[in-house]
């Protein structure tokens, strides 16, 4: 009995309906021609049309199965390809989360580390493909009215930076070119390994560049406004204030079309 | 020195700026006429102009402070408002979450106990007052699929249905009138205490009302376009699936305006 | 058929068993002798002897229903006595975790405002009673080597400080009066509202009173064995390094029996 | 100026120091002789006397960078030997925690799918090496007594079976050893992919397997019991139970030696 394959009689079409939360392994291309291994959380949906009782979930999973492990943000929107194919649907939606890491020496000492940075790919095809790379990148932000009003010090605090982006026809960016437009926003940049003198340098690198989180959103906004490959950004920045057990937020959304 | 009042000459309008993920204990009004303590977490949002350097982050919390023992659905844009004012912004933007508690006798042996839902409230004003009520209800769901072609049994699971809605114009809903339109949605609801004819009863009724969460929604959605006081509404179901280590998943929007 | 009571053959006695991550409101006693409405998270389990099949699960809720309204550190071993009695058992552990807000004055400007701190009851009652109060801290570290090596500045953060106690025959404490210890030993602390004064004050205060993750805990330390009414403490803090995208930490335990 | 060298005159010895919520890329050994690839979040601390400042957090990033593409349980304790050499301490403490990948072929259609369990290593070295490997498997479970009582049909739900084990003098396991024997105790198994054939499969697997939370942990407890190469368990099964908004939870230890 084809009990998802009946007719349903309540005429109400489905937008979304699929799998969340699966974790699975991928393997991404890399800049240099190799491969990163890392762990994604991914949701897969297509619309379903009103007179279809159900969608089959287990064809999902195969599709996953299939290209996990070559895995580009060039050739995603094939993934989303397949779906509505193999699903027989009008639209196709699919989301990867990932942590992947950015090989990045310390500023002096040139000590070799790693930076997890969290990556997402939003795919959408119905009538056209849309996809936005999101990226969050961790940082220090060292706020400019505490270092005016103070004798000595500013309060500072980790952040971290957002910039979701689609980008022009036919254009499209690596994770590490926009991770590196992205760093340079903050009052200075975080490392897994930090000898003293490295220390000593993010320190006062964070002195000499305060910035409310309002200026870290607006150094961001100026950054992806010069960058043509761009068409629409969203970018925001949460600072983890030390002075408070909130944090402070900030957030702009441009369309370039 | 006044850091935040300065001029900013990068020409970039910020869409919110403000506190977030603030955790504070609140009061609701109950429809009995009495109130209901919990705890909300919190996000408030200004928009910012172009030629501002900063908004001023302690005004939100004195506004939190204000106004945390007297929250309603109701009157909770007037809270908006006084944040507009008192940041001198053209948009306002507030989020609150939080758990709220619904008296549930079980449904044979009458046993009284409490149901945890979690509620959301989000308020935008501008030029115009938006307002969306959510509400995440869990509940079980039983595959239509799995108890027709097995000899017995069907795979059941915990699911967590959400409605957001926008009202009508001079319209509104108390969080209970929601939630009893939603929980009668699923395969059949969930309990805090279930002596053993209660745990009968739950599960017979989840075995003679298999749902998809394909039907879920379709049945949400039907459920909230006969009530007229609700002008657009987002309904979806997650369900924990027994058999896999992933969920299923299926949403539904409509504007009915 | 009761088949929870039936004999079980493999001679394994359980440990534990009961029902866990519960959310439910509850009410505490304050010092002014008030009440404080929040929410906690729940566990509540039983040993089970080798030849019972199973526990009363629906139990542990109506122990629940009956004492949340009037929940106080000094008499929660109680419902874990009742616990023992209604299921019948030789071992009871109750373990409740909270939000609990702390009315806390701006240090210059004294605005009100209200502090978000995480308190834990774990209680144990076998042959003998045994009960653990926990409190979580939020306040600022700032690195006392960044300050001593650069020019000007010093890296600083958020931190959490945690102290779980075991107190001495007869004795016992208030949240409020364990959490006045344990605030003082950060190198500042935090505040909910900070007007640009009080925003002054923080940034010297911690720029004066510079700590290591290792200075913490040491001070956390000396603080309670200054406290006769502690028989046996743990204390940790961990600090959300501005620098790195990972956490410092540091934990003392001493049983002083 | 060696900051962290100088003396301390406050006379607490630090039980634990060092890094937390590291998250890097980690290589495993498979038993077929390859590799598999996650993502570890990682705690590294050491002990520190009472006379020593501070310890010298950079190191623990750097023995993180020189192990993290060659990890196995069997040699997992030198990284904790090389911790206490290069941070010159008593003791050593490694925690690392990760998503794992066991390739399960569908039950009747044989579908190629992955399952995701998360896997634990804890590792302290101070007079002696002690090493715990930790699973968490998920997996169906089925109430007997919502069988027994009523007419047709019976709740189930996703369960998530842990144990922790600790080895006889000189024996090890692979994970998928544990996994193999962990799987086998709920009343059925989860798969990434099921096709039909095996939807009625798991359904009436689980069906035929009725088990209270109580019948898991004491068929992991008899599993456990009967190999020898394990000294020392913990086992426990939290269950998400469909009929309630929380979960049912038990756990047995044992020590054999």
């Amino acid at each position: 009995p084809d009990v998802q394959g009946s007719q349903d009689q309540r005429r109400v079409a489905i937008n979304k309906v699929g799998v969340k939360d699966i974790r699975y392994p991928i393997a991404l291309d890399t800049p240099s021609g190799g491969k990163q291994s890392t762990v994604a959380t991914v949701n897969m949906y297509v619309s379903l049309p009103q007179e279809k009782k159900g969608t089959h979930m287990s064809r999902f999973l195969e599709i996953l199965n299939k290209y996990h492990e070559a895995i580009s943000s060039k050739d995603i929107m094939l993934v989303c390809h397949d779906m509505k194919q193999r699903l027989n649907a009008d639209d196709a939606h699919l989301e990867l989360e990932f942590p992947y890491f950015i090989d990045k020496e310390a500023p002096i000492s040139g000590m070799p580390g790693k930076l997890d940075i969290e990556v997402s790919f939003e795919c959408n095809s119905n009538g056209t493909d849309d996809f936005i790379l999101g990226i969050k990148v961790p940082a220090t932000s060292l706020c400019p009215c505490s270092k005016e009003i103070s004798k000595y010090g500013a309060h500072n605090q980790r952040c971290v930076m957002e910039a979701k982006v689609r980008f022009a026809e036919g254009q499209s960016m690596m994770i590490e070119e926009l991770f590196e437009i992205v760093e340079k926003c903050a009052s200075t940049q975080v490392f897994s390994v930090l000898k003293r003198p490295d220390e000593k340098f993010v320190t006062e690198d964070a002195y000499e560049n305060p910035k409310f989180v309002e200026d870290i959103v607006r150094d961001l906004a100026v950054a992806l406004n010069n960058e043509d490959r761009i068409a629409w950004y969203q970018v925001n920045s949460e600072n983890f204030e030390s002075i408070h057990n909130h944090n402070a937020y900030a957030m702009v959304e441009r369309d370039k079309r």
